[in-house]
């Protein structure tokens, strides 16, 4: 995590956007310029959804449009701009691709990362060289899996296992590492350069849903870092030690509100891809007293418009409310306390789930107003379920209303965890 | 509408507030300040609604704590408070009591309404006197009873007739009255008192919920009221004519967003109660393989209050986010234009079905979640759904889901209506 | 549980029915009298229901129309009919009057207890003395309470204590007692005249719904029982022993198939009086552009109608398929086997919360269909709501939600409890 | 429709059934016969259903298991069942294969079409060589395509047109043509050879889900029949003529329950496959309080199971109590008056509408206990979801629910149409 790292891309800062000319300066330009990355997205989203295509050319979309350094340094190159548009940005590009929202979403995350867990020198020399250079960073962090185990060689740690899920992989310039070292239970972070000898993508992603996320498992033979690199940890006395603070657990909550954001953003794909069609495509029912002339026309067919998008607008509100949350808690990261975090853990854990029900019932009753026509493969209505239905099992939303009911009922807030 | 109403409450400016010696001066202030008012009302709100006693004292509570001129201008004594804080406050004290923040919410609605049809004169002479002499307002304006009909007797006009629900009726100081000038389509509004043998409230509100509100019929034998208190009416050559704006329309969403916050602070107050209920006294369940030592631990009971907290909340955010619109209205009301006001109607809208789905849902379920044994009369858990039951029919939910759904397939804005 | 006990209603057999001068001779009739029964119940249960009035001459009612004895003798005067048509009728009743049919069938549980665990000469005994002489059953036996302690005195047997609940109570002819021989594990039922200075019902029971079903608390002080009517006890050379069968513990799927019954009745009432309201009261929504001339023209209406009618199909189609397997069972009833008891126990257990899922959205939603007006006290649409809210809590449906997915996804059948 | 039909399978009566050396001979032998053909299905049918295969082999299991001729007179080697039995085979072979359920459902009408509306010489002959040659029917009829016309060329007719659904095209021996003769309203049936030039099938259908139903579109170009072998047809002094009965229409009726039949055989399929999963792989979660040891004990888990499983059982109740009417209307077939024959087809439209709901919570809820990695493709286990999806919005959802609703609020029975 220091500037020593040898450029993975091979760009360099100011590399000519593709196709945009310039970039916007406000918040709400960034989120219109995701929605352009949406709509461009969304054109064969379907197709490449089939055809598992490995999603290089959106990736440098995504670069090309600026997404990928929007939370980078102004003077460094990038938007510099808060979580509060960077959780609007991802939910704009999944209403295009889920599987893009994610891995840009992912790749802020890991973005970010330096700044929940790293040094300040480590946090202004990765975001410098990330922003600059373009960076798109994957990771290989899955917790359940503690399979990547990590020797300590003196100046340098080395990282060997393997891990089932690593989003952005083949597509990524960077990887984020989390391992444990040896026969401690210390966890470490780096960042590394994807492109080398002793990272192995497996390449076996395929899933009912979020196809195009490069979310297969990776082979980890001997990637060497330097302590210095290891995010957080300072030399002391009695060697290299991790400074904690609470901040650097926010990548949960962080990650969690990430999710339900990419779920609001696939809803609202699915709610305007089926708007769309049965305007265009749905005919009226004839065989009732009650005929129309339009299928617009039809009540249940407005009902269930009305209701949908009532529940989802919901949905959204409330995950704009625990961003506010997120974004106070990164105004005073030094002195964030146990009880910030726990309380916008709860509040995204609800958001998460309002999402997902939401979410999952929009993508199942969009073809009840929309017609039997619409399943034909041609039409691809279904790729909104099935991306939410597959991302929203990432952990188990059971597990999460007992988290907020635990707070409801008993004002307990949840331990930090992996998962919380 | 003028300053020369005789007194209807026979109070004065600065009448000592029981209990409360002092007044806020913020919105947190307020909103705390409602809440209470909530707990005081929590007390004996079961008793109380059984009884179907008319609510003096509590309406008495309100002016006591101030909320009643929450919306009065400063200089004469008010809190000069806007509709986002006004919001708030009915939604913090239905989840005390449902009859009596719907009283403070239909109060606060009418105080408003000479802003929303009133001549700046009238605006002016209704808010001091109202704030100083702290009103109560009561209303005899249902839409759908086409029955108060007005006599033009040259410099007054004579209101007679009937309305089926006059919410407010014999607790309220003043009265608003609507009703349709004979031989003509317009709309007339006055405030007159309500102490006058003119006006005879039937006293027959006996409903399943809001059993407080004051809700029932009322004969209007002979009000007279000078032209010049009617609401935006001038003298014009052409006689006294109404000067229309988009804001006069207002009323409705107005209403509407305040029925939203009824319903959630009366689900507020459900979880609320519940979840003392369930800590104090629900049993674990003894004849399972997964015994628990508390009903705390319950596995579904904790998932079953996550999951109603977290759709609360959306429901609240949701109810908030509709409130921006409103306040970015009033900043500007005399240039609202008809895509605002239908973009806020909306907006309302679907935050209202969103309130009753959820409202209904955490009624029932709460019983689940406490048991058998709160089910006693002496409990009163069912307060709150026969509460929101009630005043969710209001206007039917079908209807409004129809109407967000207009909006959200094919754009069209709702015309304004007494229901939209 | 022998035939000495003197005759607790002093009736003879044979006593004229009130009003029916004939008897059913079918299946069909009997449940064709029940629905008589019904309509007398439905004219004032809402007003007996807020007066909390005893029952008293509605019992004399299920005499008279020999419901009171459907399952006694032939050739004693009772109807011989079979569970299946008996649940039937409990149905038909309830949908009337809840109470009502929860104490119909409460009795005929009580009345066939001496079948579960009784010996063949008590079986022939009580079945012969409750029908000609009408015996209504009441049962203290509530086994959450463990507060009926029995103390043996050699050839009598004596109970003291406490119930919570006592369904039947001061309606009853006979009660049910249930205690815990002192010192030991063993359960005695014994069946005992309920007018009798040692039987004290304490009149408290006051509940949100089911309110007229006498379910208060009784004080037992000493009720004196020969051990020859302790049922199913037998001398042996170790002093009065129970010989058990698995067959004795058919009392809990009988009582929970009776309750899923009770509920479907009640939501079939619900549906039946909001349809009537629907038809002759409900007025068609104005402000919409799908403007209809009746309410039942409203597409929204009828979908639900549609909807609700559907589901409560099919929950009392479960259940009537669950009925032959209790049918089976008694078919053979000291042959079953604990698997064919399991089974049934499964099948009823997924009845009952079908029955509830479905018996609590009717009772909400009727209110959608019948509109503003039907909220009016009185028109007591909400005894529906109440009466199925109420009792459906008897057990936790979460945990019988769990039971079935114990059987579904593990094969495994519940261990017999009391509430199993 | 008559016995001159040259053969189209080339088969004779008693052809070897391939694997099975023997028939069954009661109703239950033929659904465990259901049972074995549908775990052969089961077994490679997610790969089938990707790659979009001619379900040629799985039509022929049909015809070596004796099921296509299910309903075949027994003295012609049919199994001579009814419709009670042929939905239960129905269903249970759509747990195994959803698409192979339809086609044998459809084949199933087809076969029974020549009894809804043939002479009783059409039905002989037909249901004579259909059953000793071991036809499988397709069928042109999608009344929605008003594209078939019939041209009267004296002694024969011929059809000419399109239809853009006809199941079974592709693999079926016969076809039932459903056409409008020119010039009148005058519909006819007729069953012909698919093998024939006139005939081409356009083998595009490529939808969501059904897959392997071969459902694409159809040219008929110059099909010639001649005017015996018109359904139901004879000579008059008129010309040929139709004679109506209300039999003739229980067609809809027919096919809507086995529409049912075949969306609760796919729940059934989902939630058997789900628990093998869940008991197999499924881990326990181990960020939680209330850890278990294996997934199988977490209470969420086993209440989704029992809650699925109870809505599941409820669904299928409810349909095989329609089918009891249905049974009861072949009974008298040429005396099924319109009360029978409306009756039936609400309590069908009922059941179907209570199939699809519960299919499509199974079909998204599965995941919810079988976790994150069931969404792997190899896994396969959206295709429940996907096939119910799919074939339920063959009518609107909606419609049918207001179609009930009309005769549960007002006691109207539905005209018959296609769709009813």
């Amino acid at each position: 995590m220091t500037a020593d790292l040898t450029s993975p891309t091979g760009a360099t800062a100011g590399a000519a956007p593709g196709g945009w000319t310039d970039r916007p300066t406000t918040p709400e330009g960034w989120v219109e310029r995701a929605r352009q990355v949406a709509t461009t997205l969304a054109a064969d989203a379907v197709q490449r959804d089939r055809a598992l295509a490995v999603p290089t050319a959106e990736v440098q979309l995504l670069k090309d449009s600026g997404l990928v350094t929007l939370l980078g340094p102004v003077e460094h190159g990038g938007a510099g701009q808060d979580w509060t548009t960077a959780l609007r940005v991802i939910r704009a590009v999944s209403a295009g691709d889920g599987s893009i929202g994610q891995l840009l979403g992912y790749h802020l995350l890991w973005f970010w990362a330096v700044r929940l867990v790293g040094t300040p020198e480590q946090v202004a020399a990765v975001e410098e060289q990330a922003t600059k250079e373009q960076w798109f960073f994957g990771g290989a962090v899955n917790p359940r899996d503690a399979d990547l185990v990590i020797t300590d060689e003196g100046d340098e740690i080395v990282f060997r296992g393997e891990k089932s899920f690593s989003t952005g992989g083949r597509v990524s310039d960077v990887t984020v590492l989390e391992g444990v070292l040896d026969g401690t239970d210390k966890h470490v972070f780096a960042i590394v350069p994807t492109q080398q000898p002793a990272i192995r993508f497996k390449g076996d992603w395929d899933s009912l849903g979020q196809r195009l996320t490069e979310s297969g498992g990776v082979v980890i033979d001997g990637v060497r870092v330097p302590w210095e690199a290891a995010a957080g940890y300072v030399r002391t006395a009695n060697g290299w030690e991790f400074q904690p603070r609470v901040y650097n657990t926010l990548n949960v909550p962080l990650i969690q509100i990430i999710f339900a954001n990419i779920y609001l953003g696939i809803a609202e794909g699915a709610l305007a891809t089926a708007a769309t069609y049965t305007r265009e495509k749905t005919r009226p029912w004839p065989y009732t007293p009650d005929l129309k002339e339009t299928a617009t026309q039809e009540f249940y067919i407005l009902e269930t418009y009305g209701e949908l998008r009532s529940k989802l607008w919901a949905a959204e509100a409330l995950t704009e409310r625990a961003a506010t949350l997120i974004e106070a808690i990164n105004a005073h990261a030094d002195t964030v306390t146990p009880e910030e975090r726990g309380e916008a853990a709860v509040l995204i854990a609800a958001a998460k789930q309002v999402a997902i029900d939401t979410g999952l019932e929009i993508g199942t009753r969009v073809y009840d107003v929309t017609g039997a026509r619409a399943t034909a493969s041609s039409v691809g209505l279904d790729i909104f379920w099935r991306n939410i239905r597959t991302h929203s099992l990432h952990d188990p939303v059971a597990h999460k209303r007992a988290e907020v009911g635990r707070y409801a009922l008993l004002g307990e807030l949840p331990e930090p965890t992996w998962y919380t």
